[in-house]
């Protein structure tokens, strides 16, 4: 693989933490890229010679670059869609239609081939907008077999794959909520563990309680996985404590938080993910970042892609939203796309452009980061590269 | 020519108004282009029979088409950008760097080449998120040759020229309104009419009173322009009334509206044009789209795209904050971003696919019209045809 020299950036964020420079934002900054890696970063009258060697050299024209975007949470797994109940929400019209047991019912009836195709078309989408990295959950089967089919499905895609068993309790359950967090901490988890590297849970008023969530995070850390939790979306509750006290690489939503869980978060290696996609296609309050980044807490961006509340693949909206309404600065919303979502995901090897770090990087059609949110629901992104190599 | 059939469209918005449907949808519907206009339009079924012809067919595959974007408003040309007065705005730092005279000084320092070379990529940006007819607007230079020179440009790009000298009173005629009015009135005008299919003037406090925009108006409408107005952006005011009475094609903005105002516009030809991206990119009110429509009033959605408050050219992202903020259905969204537009323009052969009609046609990577709201920020146009050639 021949040495690829990207020179000429206007404006190089590199995330590696300056005093002062949070973003590690380079002026007139290049990048060499040897193997897939980031092999040296600086400004571009530094750059190493090139002239003897067989390294390929990009002349970025002055646009930005930025590392790829880390998408911490996802669900793009399903079958189906909800557009009509999107629709009738969004008309104030009631609509009896089953929420996310709808998307289950679709997801079953799905064969793999059908359920491959949606995700890879997803991922394309993904990869078109300049995430690099990115998550997916189960929860859309809610079975032994057909959780370890998404599972398995989702591993086709990323390494970062989470069971998600404990999304809501299955209409087959309804009457029997303990037979259903039994089978989710027994056969399911077996099924499922080989495929995934995470565990996740609602825990949420009609969803999971506090206590069925510690049981299924505790059941998972046991056999391996690393939990994080869906927490404090629709109020306050003891989602994010308990992902506080579980070791939670992070809690998702956030929205509903008490002086405590910010006090909780801020002590802690917890990340808390925002989703402001969900916040836009259901009109519920956006959390607000500002308080939870002045307390100290570290803030990670997500899509929370899914068919239900949020079906936006789109980590340049969600830097938008995060300055429009969350009360972020441009620099805290695309550290927060990106190397917050590394965090969130306790990757080190993405999420920045240091010395090491896998080379996923976007350059920009724009000269600043600032254009991602200044140029909201335009497309920027003119080159994805994913470990060195650029994609067409 | 070849002809050209797309047929298997799941869903085809045709606005071809038909009663209690009036965005024309077609489920399971096909088009016959015939020399860049639509020739035939109905159920895919019931297509011309193409066995013995020379006819191309394009299998949309199930996908949701709909005429191209018509956007009525922008200001396409113009030197540098403002992203750091944007930044300060959201962060709520004030920030005295003269708003749209500072355009102004870029617009005037920056060489033919260099406005061609920012407009016709901004242009390539609108095809490419699916718009195909819109306006461009002068005001960035507010000298006669310099306003002269603009419509020039744009006049390179589209038939849809505004000349906009009553933008804002230059610095240099700070203490001599009159004298400015008097220049746009006078030599101003002359020199930019070839160019011009419109006239526009800002009626606001701050901008333009109401008597200047009525001689202003009134004037360009004597040297055979057609009116349209900026008005009750920031606050109540006369914009609507003046509009009205004048025969304004499209008053702009809307956001601040008295029910005598709303009771003109409804009594009217003249369309109340929404621009949701300047009030996203101000945090100002959105206008209430619900309140116009029920009055009957004929409501368009366009981008505003310009550096200082709205510097997005997407129309699909107009149409998810038209659902998200302003009370829209996604069905009077996207008529207001095709047939609204075209009304706000006074064309017919754009805006709908009946039968006639300039083949601009967009074919979604989506099943229905409405994943261009409940998919926000994603880029979905498939395909654009223009004047029935597939754009690349
Ligand atoms: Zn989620
Ligand atoms: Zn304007």
């Amino acid at each position: 693989m021949t040495d690829l020299l990207i020179t000429n950036i206007g404006e190089l964020t590199t995330n590696v933490d300056v005093p002062g420079n949070p973003c590690g934002t380079i002026t007139d900054g290049a990048l060499l890229i040897r193997d897939g890696r980031v092999a040296w970063v600086g400004r571009a009258d530094d750059a190493p010679g090139v002239e003897d060697t067989a390294t390929e050299v990009v002349d970025a024209g002055g646009r930005a670059a930025l590392p790829g975007f880390v998408d911490s949470h996802t669900h793009l797994v399903f079958g189906g869609d909800r557009a009509d109940e999107f629709e009738a929400r969004m008309a104030g019209v009631p609509y009896a239609a089953g929420g996310i047991r709808r998307t289950v019912a679709a997801t079953r009836a799905a064969s793999d081939e059908e359920l491959r195709a949606r995700l890879t078309g997803l991922v394309a989408e993904l990869h078109a907008q300049g995430t690099t990295t990115f998550e997916v959950k189960t929860g859309y089967d809610l079975t032994v077999d057909g959780e370890a089919r998404l599972a398995r499905l989702a591993a086709e895609v990323t390494p970062e794959v989470t069971f998600l068993g404990a999304h809501v309790v299955p209409a087959e359950f309804e009457d029997d909520r303990d037979a259903y967090v039994d089978l989710v901490v027994g056969p399911m988890l077996d099924a499922v563990r080989p495929h995934a590297r995470w565990i996740d849970a609602f825990c949420e008023t009609g969803a999971f309680t506090p206590a069925e969530t510690a049981r299924i995070l505790r059941a998972g850390t046991s056999a391996g996985l690393t939990p994080r939790v869906h927490g404090n979306q629709l109020g306050p509750g003891e989602g994010v404590r308990l992902a506080v006290e579980l070791g939670a690489a992070s809690v998702d939503h956030c929205t509903y938080l008490s002086a405590d869980d910010i006090a909780a978060l801020a002590d802690s290696d917890t990340v808390a993910t925002l989703l402001p996609g969900v916040e836009f296609s259901t009109r519920h309050p956006y959390p607000d970042a500002r308080r939870l980044i002045d307390a100290g807490v570290t803030v990670a961006l997500a899509s929370d892609c899914n068919p239900g509340t949020s079906f936006t693949s789109s980590m340049p909206l969600m830097i938008a939203l995060a300055v429009r309404e969350m009360g972020m600065t441009v620099a805290e919303a695309v550290w927060a796309a990106t190397a917050g979502g590394a965090r969130a995901l306790r990757r080190t090897d993405v999420g920045h452009l240091g010395v090491g770090a896998r080379a996923d990087a976007l350059i920009l059609n724009a000269p600043t980061r600032t254009h991602l949110a200044y140029r909201p629901g335009v497309p920027l992104v003119h080159e994805v590269y994913r470990g060195g190599v650029r994609q067409s």
